[in-house]
């Protein structure tokens, strides 16, 4: 584990939310964080597949994280706004929510998400994401 | 309970999501609806105020009812994309996630959400999502 | 004319592409902008209609002079980042643009846009938009 | 030129508002789709940069004829919403703004928008947007 992943880690650890999600890190570069989600029956929507909140509640985490590998250490790190486009039915056994830095400011910051299968190849949705620093 | 109430109910339900954040069914009239969850530990992001996937999740649901109450009994929603503010940390006992139908059409719906304190004075997020019927 | 008024015609006389929209300043109020822009055949999209880049870049405007009416005098706006749901085709002779602050931070501002007709009665765009302060 | 240039490009011509803009094709694949735009005194905002209401007038248009690139030829397309962020004051002597599509589905379509200079070095902004086939 590098010095950057723990530091994600222990922080990712104090999200009570990602906990009862089941989701995991995955990896932390300077810039990108990957995490993953096991599809089970309580993270489900009407239809039997990942609820379009798991989905973003998961890509926003990995967008936030993106954001804060690129931040001075004291500073904190907070959603200000994002969109989501879900693309299809989110059906997979395991979800992967990819957040990649597109703009690192000294405010905020502009990051790319997506969430696809275990496999990356199939997408089922792509954020755009502002985060402030402070 | 109306028959509205009830046919929203049996699809929240089946949300193994809504379920996992225990959020409520709070109220349904024809092109609006309430949604409650309270605040426990489960839901936090890393500074333990409610994670901001969480007032997405119900939001979007909420949202995602609202339009459905609109549409024809055989026909289903889905969301196609949305994009929330977070306005203040999400600080409360108690979040109110309300959907109501701004434009309701025969393809596509567009709704306004809001996520608010239980007094509904205190506004924590704003959402605007676009919704289908199929 | 308030001098709230007339310090934003100021700035607005100087953003070369109101004058080429032919747009104008109708109403200045603390936390609240309205622009008009009349129907002209340089407007259009390809069916004759106004042109969603019209609409944006008039609400655009109105939502970042709203957030300013409620910055310190000496800051500038800009905007960050905003969405626009167009809910119907905009047929009409005159637009109108109204910018309303929803949140006035220190650093960021969030703010509720809509495009009308002239009534105000037929809805053709909603916008929300985080606009910052510097 | 080829078919599909020339079946963009008769659209294009009958958008008053790139007419008005000065806005030009500069290239059409399937599914991509580039416009250019010089600077001039009436596209300024009150700083003498590109008015965001620019950028996203010509990235919206080329988003939307990505979409149209992949859909039947006796379709239209219209834009359903966008999303844009800004990424630093747009100061160039020329914007190219580039549409591709994500997703193309038999009603709906994803695409993503980038405005950059000249060189295509320097990002803007970008855009993700919702069309519709009908």
């Amino acid at each position: 584990m590098t010095p950057l992943f723990e530091r994600i880690q222990t922080s990712f650890q104090q999200q009570g939310l990602m906990h009862t999600l089941g989701a995991q890190l995955q990896s932390v570069e300077s810039g990108k964080v990957v995490l993953s989600c096991d599809y089970q029956k309580g993270l489900t929507q009407q239809h039997g597949f990942f609820h379009a909140g798991v989905l973003t509640s998961i890509v926003d985490s990995a967008c936030g994280y993106a954001a804060w590998t690129m931040m001075p250490e004291d500073k904190e790190v907070l959603s200000v706004e994002f969109k989501i486009n879900l693309l299809r039915p989110a059906q997979a056994d395991r979800l992967l929510a990819t957040g990649v830095v597109l703009k690192s400011g000294r405010t905020l910051s502009v990051c790319e998400g997506t969430v696809t299968d275990a496999t990356g190849e199939r997408l089922f949705a792509k954020m755009i994401a502002t985060m402030i620093c402070r």
